[in-house]
């Protein structure tokens, strides 16, 4: 189904921007897990708006409560569900548009899908304040892959046409601005100023990588790790591209300047470059697995645009008032990390299932 | 399960580059259609290889046999199985690669994977000869498509550096050499034949359109029609990335300039541009649908490549013989408008259950 | 997922018995439904526990709160949430069993399977509670269904060794104890009394049957309406077995007694009698589709028990105090309802996709 | 999709009684388990038709020819898919009934769910025939569960009102007449020949038994063990009843009677008796998971029935030529184990993903 993700471990996100709350149920998490709730709600925190100059205004908590699947904050495996109640709703700011789609925006599809049923407020089902409750499930992921020796990081790669520099490496959790080099976060963000400055709005990209994976997850053809991971990271609203290890660029090399020589390290079969982003035939190779998302810029802008009173089926024009991030970029950063532990978790768990077990009791 | 795509029409692939026979399973196929089988042999024709100077002189028909689910050439609601006997395999090819992994291939992690017990003649269910079942399914699918008004058109949008000039607007099946453009079709091929001529191989991008679209496919979430084609995209060998619309270059434009205004015409909602590639929330807009795959280079070259001796674990040296394509791309133009007539018929069938019945005998 | 049901329909059931909240989330359902409420409610209640003589005096209001999936009680596309909270738990009735398994509960298999990080209070997961959002699930369907001419009846069929007398034709939902006979009722009722009195528990069978159904629904082999409905109504506890139709009694009878021979009726295909319970080849034939299920009689009995302290492992007595059911059957028959229309409405929507539609927009 | 089954492990059964082959796809077979093609052939012969005075005529070598997922006889990741072509088939056979729906048979329901494309000869894919694909892939996990100590043993329980006599505690296979009591089985024979000498047909009780289960297989609510059993028996042609341990016969007990107590036995916990049937909240307890399923008698029967000719809808008679079982159930019983190896191996794989892996690599 549409808003559920996973084989073995199985997410479904549900909630509107303004219904009573949103929310994840997730299947199939190991019992016996403790989950650090801080941990988890300082992730969280990374994602939740209200944070910063470049973000909408909209603040709330973003405090998960636990209705399920925890006994004193360990897995007790049952399905686990946690909600985040909606508080701060401004529905009046979305009525202006009740006829008029806005460009960019999911209004006139899930109109035409919905047959004029759907929720608008706020965007309903399709608001990015859905990636809340994704992130709920990807911060457990985190933990656990922890556990197995598993880090996932990311950067802002690219906002507007700035360019991040340097190779991700480590974390930029904890940087006010994630990306590697400093100077090139902060044209980053003069990009962001100035858009909101003219009402606009700006896109991005977001590097993403996974490190300490063991060779072997993942499958051929559909089961490959792209497909796996691509499955779930459009599923983050405003991603239109996305590309692994040399990716786009691959395309105009050659095969002896693309394929990534095997050296032995250490006694480790390793490849001395990584422009498979760690993946061949949909399997890890043990490398860093890297890919990068491209984000489109926010679509709503306060500049004017033309659309079509569907109501009247005349021309209209709309500007987009509420309170918008000019650039959703840096809170997409956890979002994109949230989503590829998903994924990743997933794998994991059906790795197991190829391995050999001593006893079963 | 990892060689298994849809849930409205699911198709399983199977076999190995060596094995007996590969073959498709389809299930979920409308019962009551006819199959034009001398159409389908068509399609099949221009993935099949030993056809041009740029692609593998091994020859073979590619001719399915349909072992259920037609009665009489049309079909019967059982599940459908063709299969395509191997018959031209050459397994000494690769013996000599048996403890020395290729770069750029999955040898190495179908070893680790598997535990050694893979099937490593050709490539085995990793070899892009596994796309001809794929095209049995979609050459299908595409007939079904066309039933409905819809009709899938691709071309090879680069290779290597070289651009195809000018819009994706009409099918370029036709064509000795798939682009818009002739000159730069040329020049292509020259890029192709200079890359054999050195040993060596280079990869492109082939750009796909879905024309005549309803409105209302897809979902939100994980159900989007990007992640639909995405799941079945990246499960073609060599495909490393993937955009939809505007895509990358989207990340680098203003909300203003990216998103595609809303007018009339002829009394229909369409929109000005169509940066989204014709998909807003998941869900199609009635624009063409449009998509890029990027393919990295033929890991097989003949350049001598460093590697490794796994039973030695000590250095090696190799270099790829036997027959390859110096260039996939070409190949894989209608391999590309399967997988989307595969993932565009899933989405169609779910449709189905959104749409009133009138009644039900 | 083990929690989940459906393909088309998809519900997932979240809560333990002593967690802040039980409930469930639904997609799939159609846009533009309006739910009713006030007739669901008076559908949970028909499950609702402290009802009665015969139900446990646990007593609780089972009032849904719909968290996401409405706009103005009707349905808006995106998954439905409802959730009921817990609030009259009472944990330490189950302490003294921390390490003493239940016998004919899950407690030793609940045990072995999460290496003891099960929720133990009121059963967790494996709680009959779980069965209210299951209800809240079906209860949604059942409207939906009614509204495509499709009744779903049920009624006790036996209870200990009594057996109700007479055909199921009309539904039984406004009794008092649903029995099509009122004296098998009474004796059943009669023989409920008697094992509370002697600290014991009692079992039963549950007959269902679903009216104005379509032919043409289900499918061939595992997509079977058997199947589907198995699939279901064994995840209500306690059911220890399934029959359609003759069922079981069909086994001892010649071909000659049990084919239902075709006959003409107002000019319809009907069959004059219905041993197949609707049902051939997995499809419904249009004729009532009847099953019956056997519910084993509650395992918390107040009887003094063997079982095996884990801790120790010894040998140890038990006896089961808390507020318990002597007969689960009459507040199941809502509950084998609900896992009936959920079932069939998912059949249903499977069934849509192999209708020709007239227009996509 | 219908014809498929499975989570962790995927059979996909395709194929017509007259189509040109019969095959089954299986997904998630762990690589490098040798396949006993020997053993196989043996256990598919118990299924095959031909062998005896009760069976069909119909005589066909059911020999499986494996097109791909092995390497000399060994399993090597990729899916594995086995055909057996259809030699011996007469369509004229069915030519009389093509608008003559045979009572007890798929024919009207199929004709109404296809829109009167199906393939009706032989009965198409709803044939008894598609039971030999099905052995193909038990016999396979029958083989790699017993690599695991885990048997499956089963019997004739019932045929017409003659019921075996004994506990089923050894396996039967290599009995001319699979009953624990060899009087017993005389009689069931002599009632299949009074059946086969009146035109008639006859049907029948399987009961299976898996020996050597670990405790902690299966799952709560939808993914029990009853419930994946269920699943796929309920696929096998003309089941009807399935029950679990005691079964319906629980549902006449007391609580005091049916609870199976724990004692303890060679330090290890199990139960006294076993009317649970080995599963209690969907998972293994540890004893032996026994099952009954329910055979109607075989529709085909030579006696005149009442039909309709759906051509002129008026009434009609028809009589049943062709090769024919009287009674289907002794060649169902490895049929039975076949499917209940499959749901068992499915929940073992599923299991492992619970089990603490000690290293990736």
């Amino acid at each position: 189904m549409s808003s559920s993700y996973g084989e073995n471990l199985r997410l479904t996100v549900f909630g509107q921007s303004h219904s009573p709350a949103i929310g994840v149920t997730v299947e199939g998490l190991p019992a016996g897990e403790p989950i650090d709730l801080e941990e988890l709600q300082r992730f969280l925190e990374r994602r939740a708006p209200g944070r910063s100059a470049w973000a909408t205004t909209r603040k709330e908590p973003d405090a998960p409560e636990f209705l399920s699947g925890l006994k004193e904050n360990v897995t007790c495996g049952a399905p686990l569900t946690a909600i985040i109640r909606n508080t701060n709703t401004r529905s009046g700011d979305y009525a202006a548009f009740a006829d008029i789609p806005r460009p960019g925006h999911a209004d006139y599809t899930a109109r035409v899908k919905y047959f004029g049923a759907e929720d608008r407020a706020g965007g309903g089902h399709f608001s990015g304040r859905l990636t809340a409750p994704l992130c709920i499930a990807g911060g457990i992921c985190l933990q656990l892959l922890r556990r197995e020796g598993i880090e996932i990081i990311s950067r802002i790669a690219a906002i507007g046409g700035v360019e991040d520099r340097g190779e991700l490496l480590a974390s930029t959790a904890e940087k006010d601005f994630p990306t590697v080099d400093k100077a090139a976060g902060e044209a980053m963000q003069a990009e962001i100023a100035k858009a909101r400055a003219e009402g606009d709005s700006v896109g991005g990209v977001v590097e993403c990588a996974v490190l300490g994976l063991p060779a072997g997850l993942g499958d051929p053809m559909f089961g490959g790790m792209e497909n796996r991971i691509a499955a779930i990271v459009f599923g983050i609203p405003a991603v239109k591209g996305l590309e692994f290890g040399a990716g786009f660029a691959a395309a105009a090399l050659r095969g002896s300047e693309n394929n990534d020589p095997y050296i032995l390290k250490n006694g480790q079969v390793i490849t001395a470059t990584n422009h498979s982003g760690g993946i061949l035939g949909g399997i890890t190779s043990g490398m860093p697995l890297v890919f990068r998302a491209a984000f489109k810029p926010t679509p709503s802008i306060a500049k004017e645009q033309d659309s079509v009173d569907l109501k009247t089926m005349s021309p209209a024009k709309l500007c987009v008032g509420g309170r918008h991030d000019p650039c959703i970029v840096p809170r997409a950063v956890p979002v994109v990390e949230a989503a590829a532990a998903v994924a990743v978790y997933d794998a994991l768990l059906a790795r197991k299932r190829e391995m050999r077990i001593q006893a079963w009791n």
